[in-house]
């Protein structure tokens, strides 16, 4: 029997998207069922009772939420593109990398966004992403030659974090300042699995004008 | 050549805990190093640059931080009993709620703990754990007949919560109310590989009394 792939998810979730990055290095054939936010369907409240939010991916019937979690899902039940390293160490580093961009770099990001490019929110955003200018180093991807799960977690810095600052006329991460980090954010966006993962650039940045924009 | 394994921290966090109850699981004999947090030690900054926190784990000079990520660090560099389910489903699960315990819960019931038991952190607090309690119905553990991922990530709730009830002389989780969870702590604490992981309850109720008791 086929497997039955369905993915619940709004188009513009950067949390979304990394699942959908996953899928296609997997070549994972699924459905993806828009979520109205504003009025949740009964099946995302019946597989993610918890948190009742996107994304949640459903497999043969079995919901597994989370975005991180969904995503190392994928890489242990299905063969093909391995998305963690094998290595034991690589493994874990990959894990701490991903939980870094999750618990600091995304919420710093978020308020230095969120505040119009007010300095110290940027000094703290830049804080964060110094620690992974610094991991990047001279790699084309976090994962080496090809994406992994620290490339998957950080794609809202790759391409999110762009369409925010043109729709506010704010620069938050500068060439000269972070060169790694802008490399990186080209590379990662012309991965095939990326691009064929990501919403219009333009609807993003119309959704930040609206979301943050002054009036 | 024997494995090295060092582990830095201290006897008192439950996050250093999950990591001894991983390593008594796979009875791994390893060093543990005592971390002044107040004057931190250059190698505890050198292996954890990013976070400069306990738990570190060392192994053959490579570090490896973030006390989840550890333990399945663990699970995936030694064999022995596992720490996470084999079933990619079962696994993504374990996963889930072990971040659902971090996220959600441990703060939730700190918070109900640093308010000395107001009702309305209580309040927040019990609808957390309700979904704790809910997930481990009649289980003798959250991975079923053996302690997994979940208990371990949860092992605050089973020990040091109870300790900082006595302490303040406050009462959040209940047996009638969380009767689940009341079984679950007995056996969890129970447990050999936990058992020889936990400090003595005594000294805890102090540094409870000290941390959070009205003078």
């Amino acid at each position: 029997m086929a497997d039955e792939v369905k993915l619940y998810g709004v188009a513009g979730s950067p949390f979304v998207c990394r699942v959908k990055i996953a899928l296609n290095l997997k070549e994972i054939k699924h459905e993806f069922v828009v979520e109205d936010l504003s009025n949740k369907s009964a099946h995302l409240i019946k597989y993610n009772p918890v948190h009742k939010q996107i994304p949640v991916l459903v497999h043969n019937g079995n919901p597994v939420s989370e975005s991180l979690v969904i995503v190392e899902y994928i890489d242990d039940a299905w063969k093909g593109v391995p998305v963690l390293p094998q290595d034991a160490h690589e493994k874990a580093r990959a894990r701490f990398w991903a939980k870094f961009v999750d618990d600091k770099c995304i919420p710093a990001v978020f308020m230095a966004i969120g505040s119009h490019g007010q300095e110290q929110a940027v000094a703290e955003a830049h804080d964060q992403l110094q620690f992974l200018e610094n991991e990047l180093k001279d790699k084309k991807f976090f994962g080496g030659d090809s994406i992994n799960l620290v490339d998957i977690s950080a794609v809202f810095l790759a391409f999110w974090l762009g369409a925010a600052e043109e729709a506010l006329g704010i620069k938050i991460v500068t060439k000269d300042k972070f060169p790694n980090l802008t490399k990186w954010s080209d590379n990662c966006i012309n991965c095939q699995a990326v691009k064929d993962s990501l919403p219009p650039r333009d609807d993003l940045v119309s959704f930040f004008k609206m979301r943050f924009g002054k009036a």
